[in-house]
Protein backbone atom coordinates (compact mmCIF):
# COMPACT_ATOMS: atom_id res chain seq x y z
CA UNK A 1 0.00 0.00 0.00
CA UNK A 2 1.03 3.46 -1.04
CA UNK A 3 -0.12 6.95 0.04
CA UNK A 4 -1.06 9.60 -2.19
CA UNK A 5 -0.95 12.95 -0.86
CA UNK A 6 -0.86 15.70 -3.51
CA UNK A 7 -4.38 16.20 -5.98
CA UNK A 8 -1.65 16.95 -8.52
CA UNK A 9 -0.41 13.53 -8.76
CA UNK A 10 -0.25 11.91 -12.03
CA UNK A 11 -1.99 8.85 -10.97
CA UNK A 12 -4.90 10.81 -9.71
CA UNK A 13 -5.28 12.68 -12.43
CA UNK A 14 -5.47 10.27 -15.48
CA UNK A 15 -7.94 7.73 -13.30
CA UNK A 16 -10.56 10.99 -12.74
CA UNK A 17 -10.33 11.36 -16.27
CA UNK A 18 -12.02 8.02 -16.28
CA UNK A 19 -15.42 9.56 -15.30
CA UNK A 20 -15.62 10.73 -18.64
CA UNK A 21 -16.75 8.48 -21.84
CA UNK A 22 -14.34 9.06 -23.97
CA UNK A 23 -10.97 8.36 -21.79
CA UNK A 24 -12.78 4.99 -20.79
CA UNK A 25 -13.52 4.21 -24.40
CA UNK A 26 -9.86 5.13 -25.06
CA UNK A 27 -8.38 3.45 -22.58
CA UNK A 28 -10.63 0.07 -21.98
CA UNK A 29 -10.23 0.86 -18.73
CA UNK A 30 -13.79 1.75 -16.38
CA UNK A 31 -14.22 3.02 -12.26
CA UNK A 32 -16.16 0.50 -10.26
CA UNK A 33 -16.84 2.25 -6.50
CA UNK A 34 -18.49 0.33 -3.60
CA UNK A 35 -17.01 -2.47 -1.37
CA UNK A 36 -19.58 -5.24 -2.55
CA UNK A 37 -18.91 -3.77 -6.07
CA UNK A 38 -15.02 -3.75 -6.04
CA UNK A 39 -15.14 -7.37 -3.89
CA UNK A 40 -17.48 -8.64 -7.11
CA UNK A 41 -14.98 -6.97 -9.48
CA UNK A 42 -12.13 -8.81 -7.55
CA UNK A 43 -13.63 -11.92 -8.17
CA UNK A 44 -13.80 -11.70 -11.19
CA UNK A 45 -12.03 -12.02 -14.50
CA UNK A 46 -11.95 -8.60 -15.39
CA UNK A 47 -8.17 -7.09 -14.65
CA UNK A 48 -7.59 -4.74 -12.07
CA UNK A 49 -4.63 -2.61 -12.00
CA UNK A 50 -5.58 0.23 -9.31
CA UNK A 51 -7.76 0.79 -6.33
CA UNK A 52 -8.27 3.52 -4.00
CA UNK A 53 -9.34 3.54 -0.69
CA UNK A 54 -10.24 6.70 1.38
CA UNK A 55 -8.08 6.79 4.85
CA UNK A 56 -11.13 6.85 6.78
CA UNK A 57 -12.41 3.24 5.12
CA UNK A 58 -9.73 1.47 6.74
CA UNK A 59 -12.42 -0.41 9.06
CA UNK A 60 -14.92 -1.43 6.22
CA UNK A 61 -11.50 -2.62 4.17
CA UNK A 62 -10.79 -4.54 7.26
CA UNK A 63 -14.08 -6.12 7.70
CA UNK A 64 -14.09 -7.09 4.00
CA UNK A 65 -11.13 -8.71 4.07
CA UNK A 66 -10.18 -7.12 0.61
CA UNK A 67 -6.75 -7.84 1.06
CA UNK A 68 -6.57 -11.04 0.68
CA UNK A 69 -8.83 -10.66 -2.34
CA UNK A 70 -6.40 -8.94 -4.30
CA UNK A 71 -5.25 -9.75 -7.50
CA UNK A 72 -1.45 -10.31 -8.20
CA UNK A 73 -1.14 -7.03 -10.15
CA UNK A 74 -3.19 -4.56 -8.53
CA UNK A 75 -1.56 -1.41 -6.46
CA UNK A 76 -3.57 -0.23 -3.66
CA UNK A 77 -3.09 3.62 -2.85
CA UNK A 78 -4.62 5.19 0.07
CA UNK A 79 -5.56 8.98 -0.10
CA UNK A 80 -7.20 11.87 1.60
CA UNK A 81 -11.19 11.67 1.52
CA UNK A 82 -10.86 15.26 -0.07
CA UNK A 83 -8.79 13.35 -3.18
CA UNK A 84 -11.53 10.27 -3.02
CA UNK A 85 -14.03 12.47 -4.12
CA UNK A 86 -12.56 13.96 -7.02
CA UNK A 87 -12.67 10.07 -7.87
CA UNK A 88 -16.18 9.53 -7.05
CA UNK A 89 -19.00 9.89 -8.60
CA UNK A 90 -21.64 9.70 -5.83
CA UNK A 91 -22.49 11.82 -2.77
CA UNK A 92 -22.19 9.40 0.16
CA UNK A 93 -18.92 7.48 -1.35
CA UNK A 94 -18.36 4.74 0.53
CA UNK A 95 -14.30 5.20 0.36
CA UNK A 96 -13.10 2.34 -2.40
CA UNK A 97 -13.14 2.74 -5.68
CA UNK A 98 -11.44 0.67 -8.24
CA UNK A 99 -10.01 0.93 -11.94
CA UNK A 100 -11.36 -2.07 -14.01
CA UNK A 101 -9.87 -3.45 -17.48
CA UNK A 102 -12.56 -3.94 -20.01
CA UNK A 103 -12.74 -8.00 -20.50
CA UNK A 104 -12.12 -8.76 -23.92
CA UNK A 105 -15.70 -10.44 -25.24
CA UNK A 106 -14.81 -12.57 -28.31
CA UNK A 107 -17.41 -14.06 -29.68
CA UNK A 108 -17.72 -17.67 -28.78
CA UNK A 109 -18.92 -20.38 -31.41
CA UNK A 110 -21.50 -22.29 -29.59
CA UNK A 111 -25.42 -22.00 -29.62
CA UNK A 112 -27.40 -20.10 -27.69
CA UNK A 113 -29.33 -16.45 -27.48
CA UNK A 114 -28.30 -12.74 -27.55
CA UNK A 115 -29.53 -9.56 -26.74
CA UNK A 116 -29.04 -6.87 -29.11
CA UNK A 117 -29.19 -3.17 -27.28
CA UNK A 118 -29.94 -0.89 -30.47
CA UNK A 119 -29.32 2.86 -29.77
CA UNK A 120 -30.77 2.34 -26.06
CA UNK A 121 -30.27 5.67 -23.92
CA UNK A 122 -31.30 5.14 -20.57
CA UNK A 123 -28.88 3.64 -18.12
CA UNK A 124 -31.09 1.86 -15.86
CA UNK A 125 -32.44 0.46 -18.75
CA UNK A 126 -29.29 -0.59 -20.31
CA UNK A 127 -28.18 -2.37 -16.65
CA UNK A 128 -31.38 -4.35 -16.07
CA UNK A 129 -31.37 -5.53 -19.33
CA UNK A 130 -27.32 -6.74 -18.70
CA UNK A 131 -28.96 -7.99 -15.52
CA UNK A 132 -31.69 -9.93 -16.92
CA UNK A 133 -29.63 -11.45 -19.47
CA UNK A 134 -27.21 -12.91 -16.97
CA UNK A 135 -29.69 -14.09 -14.95
CA UNK A 136 -31.24 -16.11 -18.16
CA UNK A 137 -28.27 -17.44 -19.29
CA UNK A 138 -27.93 -15.34 -22.43
CA UNK A 139 -24.23 -16.21 -24.71
CA UNK A 140 -23.88 -11.89 -24.47
CA UNK A 141 -25.12 -8.23 -24.74
CA UNK A 142 -24.35 -7.16 -28.67
CA UNK A 143 -24.87 -3.29 -27.99
CA UNK A 144 -24.95 -0.89 -31.28
CA UNK A 145 -23.59 2.53 -32.02
CA UNK A 146 -25.56 5.37 -30.59
CA UNK A 147 -26.45 3.56 -27.26
CA UNK A 148 -25.54 4.50 -23.86
CA UNK A 149 -22.04 3.88 -22.42
CA UNK A 150 -22.16 0.56 -20.76
CA UNK A 151 -19.46 1.51 -18.07
CA UNK A 152 -21.09 4.42 -16.94
CA UNK A 153 -21.15 4.44 -13.61
CA UNK A 154 -25.19 4.27 -13.48
CA UNK A 155 -25.56 1.41 -15.88
CA UNK A 156 -23.13 -0.36 -13.66
CA UNK A 157 -24.49 0.24 -10.89
CA UNK A 158 -28.21 -0.97 -11.46
CA UNK A 159 -26.58 -4.44 -13.42
CA UNK A 160 -25.88 -5.43 -9.90
CA UNK A 161 -22.29 -7.10 -10.50
CA UNK A 162 -24.23 -9.00 -13.93
CA UNK A 163 -21.34 -6.75 -15.86
CA UNK A 164 -18.50 -9.32 -14.72
CA UNK A 165 -20.61 -12.48 -15.72
CA UNK A 166 -21.98 -11.78 -19.44
CA UNK A 167 -19.59 -10.38 -22.74
CA UNK A 168 -20.90 -6.99 -23.54
CA UNK A 169 -19.81 -7.09 -27.45
CA UNK A 170 -19.93 -3.83 -28.90
CA UNK A 171 -21.34 -4.30 -32.35
CA UNK A 172 -19.96 -0.58 -34.16
CA UNK A 173 -20.66 -1.62 -37.83
CA UNK A 174 -23.52 -4.56 -37.10
CA UNK A 175 -20.70 -7.12 -38.51
CA UNK A 176 -20.74 -9.18 -35.88
CA UNK A 177 -24.94 -9.75 -35.78
CA UNK A 178 -24.11 -10.27 -39.50
CA UNK A 179 -21.90 -12.66 -38.87
CA UNK A 180 -24.34 -14.66 -36.11
CA UNK A 181 -27.07 -14.12 -38.71
CA UNK A 182 -24.41 -16.20 -41.09
CA UNK A 183 -24.16 -19.12 -38.61
CA UNK A 184 -28.17 -19.42 -38.62
CA UNK A 185 -28.90 -16.96 -35.71
CA UNK A 186 -32.18 -15.33 -36.42
CA UNK A 187 -32.87 -12.16 -35.51
CA UNK A 188 -35.81 -11.47 -33.65
CA UNK A 189 -37.18 -7.44 -33.53
CA UNK A 190 -40.29 -6.38 -32.05
CA UNK A 191 -42.36 -3.92 -34.09
CA UNK A 192 -45.58 -2.74 -33.64
CA UNK A 193 -47.31 -3.52 -37.06
CA UNK A 194 -47.26 -6.74 -39.67
CA UNK A 195 -45.60 -8.84 -36.47
CA UNK A 196 -46.88 -12.00 -34.96
CA UNK A 197 -47.77 -12.70 -31.30
CA UNK A 198 -44.60 -13.33 -29.59
CA UNK A 199 -45.55 -16.24 -27.59
CA UNK A 200 -46.42 -17.94 -30.95
CA UNK A 201 -42.48 -18.32 -31.94
CA UNK A 202 -40.32 -20.80 -31.66
CA UNK A 203 -37.35 -19.15 -29.55
CA UNK A 204 -35.49 -22.81 -28.90
CA UNK A 205 -33.08 -22.04 -31.47
CA UNK A 206 -30.30 -19.61 -31.95
CA UNK A 207 -31.26 -16.25 -32.20
CA UNK A 208 -30.93 -12.58 -31.39
CA UNK A 209 -33.43 -10.40 -29.55
CA UNK A 210 -33.39 -6.74 -30.49
CA UNK A 211 -34.79 -4.03 -28.35
CA UNK A 212 -34.95 -0.24 -29.29
CA UNK A 213 -34.63 2.96 -28.42
CA UNK A 214 -36.80 4.17 -25.27
CA UNK A 215 -38.54 6.99 -27.89
CA UNK A 216 -37.79 5.76 -31.21
CA UNK A 217 -38.19 1.70 -31.15
CA UNK A 218 -35.70 0.02 -33.04
CA UNK A 219 -33.66 1.31 -35.98
CA UNK A 220 -34.22 1.22 -39.68
CA UNK A 221 -30.63 -0.83 -39.71
CA UNK A 222 -31.90 -3.54 -37.37
CA UNK A 223 -35.53 -3.48 -38.81
CA UNK A 224 -33.97 -4.45 -42.37
CA UNK A 225 -31.59 -7.12 -40.79
CA UNK A 226 -34.65 -9.14 -39.07
CA UNK A 227 -35.46 -12.50 -39.87
CA UNK A 228 -38.94 -13.11 -37.45
CA UNK A 229 -40.77 -9.65 -36.82
CA UNK A 230 -43.03 -10.46 -33.32
CA UNK A 231 -44.88 -8.41 -31.02
CA UNK A 232 -46.00 -8.41 -27.39
CA UNK A 233 -49.59 -8.78 -26.48
CA UNK A 234 -50.99 -6.43 -24.34
CA UNK A 235 -54.14 -6.93 -23.69
CA UNK A 236 -54.45 -3.63 -21.01
CA UNK A 237 -53.67 -1.69 -24.10
CA UNK A 238 -50.56 0.51 -23.16
CA UNK A 239 -48.65 1.42 -26.17
CA UNK A 240 -45.82 -0.10 -25.33
CA UNK A 241 -43.54 -1.42 -22.45
CA UNK A 242 -40.42 -0.15 -21.08
CA UNK A 243 -37.50 -1.05 -22.41
CA UNK A 244 -35.84 -3.35 -19.74
CA UNK A 245 -39.02 -4.84 -19.24
CA UNK A 246 -39.73 -5.94 -22.74
CA UNK A 247 -36.48 -7.14 -23.49
CA UNK A 248 -36.84 -9.25 -19.58
CA UNK A 249 -40.02 -10.45 -20.72
CA UNK A 250 -38.22 -11.57 -23.80
CA UNK A 251 -35.03 -13.59 -22.40
CA UNK A 252 -37.65 -15.18 -19.67
CA UNK A 253 -40.22 -16.32 -22.30
CA UNK A 254 -36.91 -17.67 -23.66
CA UNK A 255 -36.04 -19.79 -20.41
CA UNK A 256 -39.28 -20.54 -19.63
CA UNK A 257 -39.39 -22.62 -23.67
CA UNK A 258 -36.23 -24.53 -23.17
CA UNK A 259 -36.84 -25.50 -19.54
CA UNK A 260 -40.84 -26.72 -21.41
CA UNK A 261 -38.99 -28.59 -24.13
CA UNK A 262 -35.86 -30.24 -21.47
CA UNK A 263 -38.95 -31.61 -19.29
CA UNK B 1 -57.46 32.21 -18.17
CA UNK B 2 -55.88 34.58 -15.37
CA UNK B 3 -52.43 35.82 -14.95
CA UNK B 4 -51.10 35.40 -11.39
CA UNK B 5 -48.08 37.71 -10.85
CA UNK B 6 -46.81 37.58 -7.23
CA UNK B 7 -45.12 34.53 -6.34
CA UNK B 8 -46.59 34.65 -2.84
CA UNK B 9 -50.08 34.48 -4.29
CA UNK B 10 -51.81 31.50 -2.43
CA UNK B 11 -52.33 29.14 -5.31
CA UNK B 12 -48.58 28.73 -6.00
CA UNK B 13 -47.82 28.57 -2.37
CA UNK B 14 -50.23 25.82 -1.91
CA UNK B 15 -50.09 24.20 -5.33
CA UNK B 16 -45.74 24.25 -4.81
CA UNK B 17 -46.17 22.44 -1.82
CA UNK B 18 -46.99 19.16 -3.54
CA UNK B 19 -44.23 18.86 -4.40
CA UNK B 20 -43.68 17.08 -1.35
CA UNK B 21 -44.95 13.89 -0.68
CA UNK B 22 -47.03 14.91 2.77
CA UNK B 23 -48.86 17.20 1.13
CA UNK B 24 -49.31 15.26 -1.35
CA UNK B 25 -50.97 12.38 1.26
CA UNK B 26 -53.17 15.07 2.87
CA UNK B 27 -54.67 16.54 -0.21
CA UNK B 28 -55.28 13.59 -2.79
CA UNK B 29 -53.33 15.82 -5.54
CA UNK B 30 -50.77 15.19 -7.41
CA UNK B 31 -48.76 17.51 -10.00
CA UNK B 32 -48.37 16.36 -13.53
CA UNK B 33 -46.03 18.17 -15.50
CA UNK B 34 -45.22 18.25 -19.66
CA UNK B 35 -47.82 19.09 -22.46
CA UNK B 36 -48.04 15.01 -23.48
CA UNK B 37 -48.47 14.22 -19.93
CA UNK B 38 -50.86 16.88 -18.98
CA UNK B 39 -52.83 15.84 -22.47
CA UNK B 40 -53.48 12.06 -21.22
CA UNK B 41 -54.66 13.64 -17.47
CA UNK B 42 -56.50 15.62 -19.25
CA UNK B 43 -58.23 13.20 -21.27
CA UNK B 44 -58.37 10.66 -18.19
CA UNK B 45 -60.63 10.26 -15.68
CA UNK B 46 -59.15 12.16 -13.38
CA UNK B 47 -60.01 15.74 -12.53
CA UNK B 48 -58.11 18.64 -13.13
CA UNK B 49 -58.75 21.83 -10.78
CA UNK B 50 -55.87 23.89 -11.89
CA UNK B 51 -53.63 24.31 -14.75
CA UNK B 52 -50.53 26.32 -14.91
CA UNK B 53 -48.39 27.53 -17.84
CA UNK B 54 -45.85 29.45 -18.35
CA UNK B 55 -45.97 32.47 -20.43
CA UNK B 56 -43.75 31.44 -22.57
CA UNK B 57 -45.10 28.41 -23.46
CA UNK B 58 -47.89 30.11 -25.53
CA UNK B 59 -47.32 28.56 -28.94
CA UNK B 60 -46.97 24.92 -27.72
CA UNK B 61 -50.24 25.88 -25.83
CA UNK B 62 -51.44 26.20 -29.12
CA UNK B 63 -50.10 23.63 -31.27
CA UNK B 64 -51.07 21.05 -28.68
CA UNK B 65 -54.41 22.76 -28.72
CA UNK B 66 -54.99 21.67 -25.21
CA UNK B 67 -57.51 24.85 -24.66
CA UNK B 68 -60.72 22.50 -26.16
CA UNK B 69 -59.34 19.39 -24.45
CA UNK B 70 -59.60 21.22 -20.90
CA UNK B 71 -62.30 19.96 -18.49
CA UNK B 72 -65.07 21.96 -17.42
CA UNK B 73 -63.99 22.79 -14.20
CA UNK B 74 -60.34 22.99 -14.89
CA UNK B 75 -59.22 26.61 -14.07
CA UNK B 76 -56.19 27.87 -15.89
CA UNK B 77 -53.55 30.00 -14.89
CA UNK B 78 -50.40 32.27 -16.97
CA UNK B 79 -47.34 32.54 -14.61
CA UNK B 80 -44.24 34.21 -15.35
CA UNK B 81 -41.58 31.63 -16.00
CA UNK B 82 -39.67 32.45 -12.45
CA UNK B 83 -43.02 31.56 -10.71
CA UNK B 84 -43.06 28.26 -13.04
CA UNK B 85 -40.39 27.38 -11.98
CA UNK B 86 -41.24 27.45 -8.37
CA UNK B 87 -43.75 24.74 -9.20
CA UNK B 88 -41.44 22.84 -11.89
CA UNK B 89 -39.73 19.54 -11.01
CA UNK B 90 -37.31 19.38 -14.09
CA UNK B 91 -34.36 21.37 -14.98
CA UNK B 92 -35.83 22.32 -18.32
CA UNK B 93 -39.46 22.61 -18.02
CA UNK B 94 -41.91 22.54 -20.67
CA UNK B 95 -44.30 25.30 -19.09
CA UNK B 96 -47.18 23.14 -18.25
CA UNK B 97 -47.93 21.91 -15.09
CA UNK B 98 -50.90 20.47 -13.89
CA UNK B 99 -53.04 20.19 -10.18
CA UNK B 100 -54.53 16.50 -10.61
CA UNK B 101 -57.06 14.77 -8.24
CA UNK B 102 -56.21 11.39 -7.13
CA UNK B 103 -58.91 9.05 -8.32
CA UNK B 104 -60.70 7.26 -5.75
CA UNK B 105 -59.62 3.31 -6.93
CA UNK B 106 -62.57 1.20 -5.58
CA UNK B 107 -61.59 -2.55 -5.56
CA UNK B 108 -64.08 -4.05 -8.10
CA UNK B 109 -65.72 -7.19 -7.47
CA UNK B 110 -64.43 -8.81 -10.68
CA UNK B 111 -62.24 -11.81 -11.50
CA UNK B 112 -58.55 -10.72 -12.62
CA UNK B 113 -55.01 -10.36 -11.23
CA UNK B 114 -53.39 -7.88 -9.40
CA UNK B 115 -49.86 -6.97 -8.55
CA UNK B 116 -48.96 -5.80 -5.16
CA UNK B 117 -45.79 -3.82 -4.60
CA UNK B 118 -44.44 -4.39 -1.50
CA UNK B 119 -42.32 -1.89 0.16
CA UNK B 120 -40.42 -1.35 -3.30
CA UNK B 121 -38.16 2.02 -2.78
CA UNK B 122 -36.96 3.03 -6.23
CA UNK B 123 -39.32 5.37 -8.49
CA UNK B 124 -38.25 4.18 -11.72
CA UNK B 125 -39.28 0.43 -10.61
CA UNK B 126 -42.75 1.27 -9.22
CA UNK B 127 -43.70 3.41 -12.62
CA UNK B 128 -42.27 0.19 -14.66
CA UNK B 129 -44.67 -2.15 -12.71
CA UNK B 130 -47.78 0.37 -12.77
CA UNK B 131 -46.78 0.06 -16.84
CA UNK B 132 -46.34 -3.43 -17.14
CA UNK B 133 -49.65 -3.96 -15.08
CA UNK B 134 -51.81 -1.42 -17.37
CA UNK B 135 -50.03 -3.26 -20.15
CA UNK B 136 -50.97 -6.95 -19.26
CA UNK B 137 -54.19 -5.60 -18.19
CA UNK B 138 -54.39 -6.51 -14.18
CA UNK B 139 -57.23 -5.19 -12.70
CA UNK B 140 -54.90 -3.21 -10.56
CA UNK B 141 -51.52 -2.19 -8.27
CA UNK B 142 -51.77 -2.60 -4.64
CA UNK B 143 -49.30 -0.94 -2.92
CA UNK B 144 -48.12 -1.66 0.52
CA UNK B 145 -47.11 0.67 3.53
CA UNK B 146 -43.70 1.84 3.04
CA UNK B 147 -43.36 1.69 -0.31
CA UNK B 148 -42.31 4.55 -2.30
CA UNK B 149 -44.90 7.46 -3.36
CA UNK B 150 -46.81 6.67 -6.46
CA UNK B 151 -47.49 9.93 -7.54
CA UNK B 152 -43.70 12.00 -6.96
CA UNK B 153 -42.66 12.82 -9.99
CA UNK B 154 -40.45 10.43 -11.04
CA UNK B 155 -42.21 7.60 -10.74
CA UNK B 156 -45.06 9.46 -12.79
CA UNK B 157 -42.41 9.86 -15.65
CA UNK B 158 -41.86 6.36 -15.63
CA UNK B 159 -45.24 5.01 -15.98
CA UNK B 160 -45.30 7.16 -19.32
CA UNK B 161 -49.35 7.95 -18.61
CA UNK B 162 -50.51 4.52 -17.43
CA UNK B 163 -51.02 6.21 -14.19
CA UNK B 164 -54.13 7.47 -15.53
CA UNK B 165 -55.32 3.45 -16.63
CA UNK B 166 -55.23 1.48 -13.59
CA UNK B 167 -56.31 1.36 -10.17
CA UNK B 168 -53.59 2.25 -7.45
CA UNK B 169 -54.93 0.72 -4.21
CA UNK B 170 -52.83 1.56 -1.19
CA UNK B 171 -53.46 -1.39 0.79
CA UNK B 172 -52.23 0.56 4.84
CA UNK B 173 -53.50 -2.02 6.87
CA UNK B 174 -53.52 -4.81 4.46
CA UNK B 175 -57.20 -5.50 4.66
CA UNK B 176 -57.69 -5.03 1.01
CA UNK B 177 -55.55 -7.80 0.39
CA UNK B 178 -57.03 -9.86 3.33
CA UNK B 179 -60.50 -9.19 1.73
CA UNK B 180 -59.00 -10.59 -1.89
CA UNK B 181 -58.16 -13.76 -0.26
CA UNK B 182 -61.04 -13.99 1.29
CA UNK B 183 -62.86 -13.51 -2.01
CA UNK B 184 -60.72 -16.46 -3.37
CA UNK B 185 -57.64 -14.54 -5.00
CA UNK B 186 -54.31 -16.60 -4.33
CA UNK B 187 -51.17 -14.67 -3.41
CA UNK B 188 -48.56 -15.42 -4.91
CA UNK B 189 -44.85 -14.24 -3.67
CA UNK B 190 -40.70 -14.79 -4.93
CA UNK B 191 -38.91 -16.36 -2.91
CA UNK B 192 -35.48 -18.17 -3.01
CA UNK B 193 -36.07 -21.16 -0.87
CA UNK B 194 -38.71 -23.89 -1.29
CA UNK B 195 -40.40 -22.63 -3.92
CA UNK B 196 -42.02 -24.36 -6.78
CA UNK B 197 -41.18 -23.52 -10.66
CA UNK B 198 -42.68 -19.87 -11.27
CA UNK B 199 -43.36 -21.75 -15.15
CA UNK B 200 -45.26 -24.48 -13.46
CA UNK B 201 -47.85 -22.40 -11.77
CA UNK B 202 -51.48 -21.97 -13.22
CA UNK B 203 -51.98 -18.33 -13.33
CA UNK B 204 -55.22 -18.47 -14.99
CA UNK B 205 -56.95 -18.26 -12.21
CA UNK B 206 -57.75 -15.03 -9.63
CA UNK B 207 -54.29 -13.68 -8.19
CA UNK B 208 -52.16 -11.54 -6.68
CA UNK B 209 -48.70 -11.35 -7.43
CA UNK B 210 -46.47 -9.51 -5.04
CA UNK B 211 -43.02 -8.34 -5.90
CA UNK B 212 -40.66 -7.23 -2.66
CA UNK B 213 -38.50 -4.54 -1.60
CA UNK B 214 -35.26 -4.13 -3.98
CA UNK B 215 -32.88 -5.24 -1.03
CA UNK B 216 -34.73 -7.13 1.36
CA UNK B 217 -37.42 -8.94 -0.62
CA UNK B 218 -41.03 -9.79 0.23
CA UNK B 219 -41.49 -8.03 3.80
CA UNK B 220 -42.36 -11.36 6.54
CA UNK B 221 -46.04 -9.93 6.57
CA UNK B 222 -46.88 -10.67 2.96
CA UNK B 223 -44.91 -13.95 3.08
CA UNK B 224 -47.35 -14.93 5.91
CA UNK B 225 -50.00 -14.61 3.96
CA UNK B 226 -48.67 -15.91 0.77
CA UNK B 227 -50.88 -19.34 -0.62
CA UNK B 228 -48.41 -20.01 -3.11
CA UNK B 229 -44.50 -19.49 -3.17
CA UNK B 230 -42.96 -19.24 -6.29
CA UNK B 231 -39.34 -18.69 -7.73
CA UNK B 232 -38.05 -17.76 -11.58
CA UNK B 233 -35.62 -19.93 -12.51
CA UNK B 234 -32.41 -18.36 -13.31
CA UNK B 235 -30.50 -20.38 -15.81
CA UNK B 236 -27.18 -18.24 -15.46
CA UNK B 237 -27.12 -18.15 -11.79
CA UNK B 238 -27.13 -14.23 -11.65
CA UNK B 239 -28.64 -13.64 -7.57
CA UNK B 240 -31.90 -12.02 -8.37
CA UNK B 241 -33.52 -10.00 -11.09
CA UNK B 242 -34.66 -6.08 -10.72
CA UNK B 243 -37.84 -5.90 -9.44
CA UNK B 244 -39.76 -4.06 -12.20
CA UNK B 245 -38.54 -6.25 -14.51
CA UNK B 246 -39.18 -9.39 -12.08
CA UNK B 247 -43.19 -7.90 -12.12
CA UNK B 248 -43.25 -7.93 -16.15
CA UNK B 249 -41.84 -11.02 -16.14
CA UNK B 250 -44.34 -12.56 -14.17
CA UNK B 251 -47.35 -10.74 -15.14
CA UNK B 252 -46.89 -11.39 -18.78
CA UNK B 253 -46.62 -15.13 -18.16
CA UNK B 254 -49.96 -14.35 -16.91
CA UNK B 255 -50.88 -13.19 -20.57
CA UNK B 256 -49.46 -15.88 -22.07
CA UNK B 257 -51.47 -18.49 -20.24
CA UNK B 258 -54.64 -16.94 -20.46
CA UNK B 259 -53.83 -16.37 -24.55
CA UNK B 260 -52.89 -20.16 -24.65
CA UNK B 261 -56.07 -21.13 -22.66
CA UNK B 262 -58.57 -18.53 -25.06
CA UNK B 263 -56.79 -20.53 -28.11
Amino acid sequence: MEIIQSKDNNLIKETKKLKEKRYRTERKQFLVEGFRFVEEALKSSFKIPYLFLSEDAMDRWQSFNLEGKLQDSTKVYIVSESIFRLLSSTETPQGIIAVVCQDKAALEDKDGFYILADKLQDPGNMGTIIRSAHAAGAAGVIVTKGTVDVYNEKTLRSTMGSIFNIPIIEDVDLKITDCLKTKGFKLIVSSLEDSKNFYDTDLNQNIIIAVGNEGSGISQEIYKLADIKVKIPMPGNAESLNAGAAASIMLFEIVRQKLTIAN
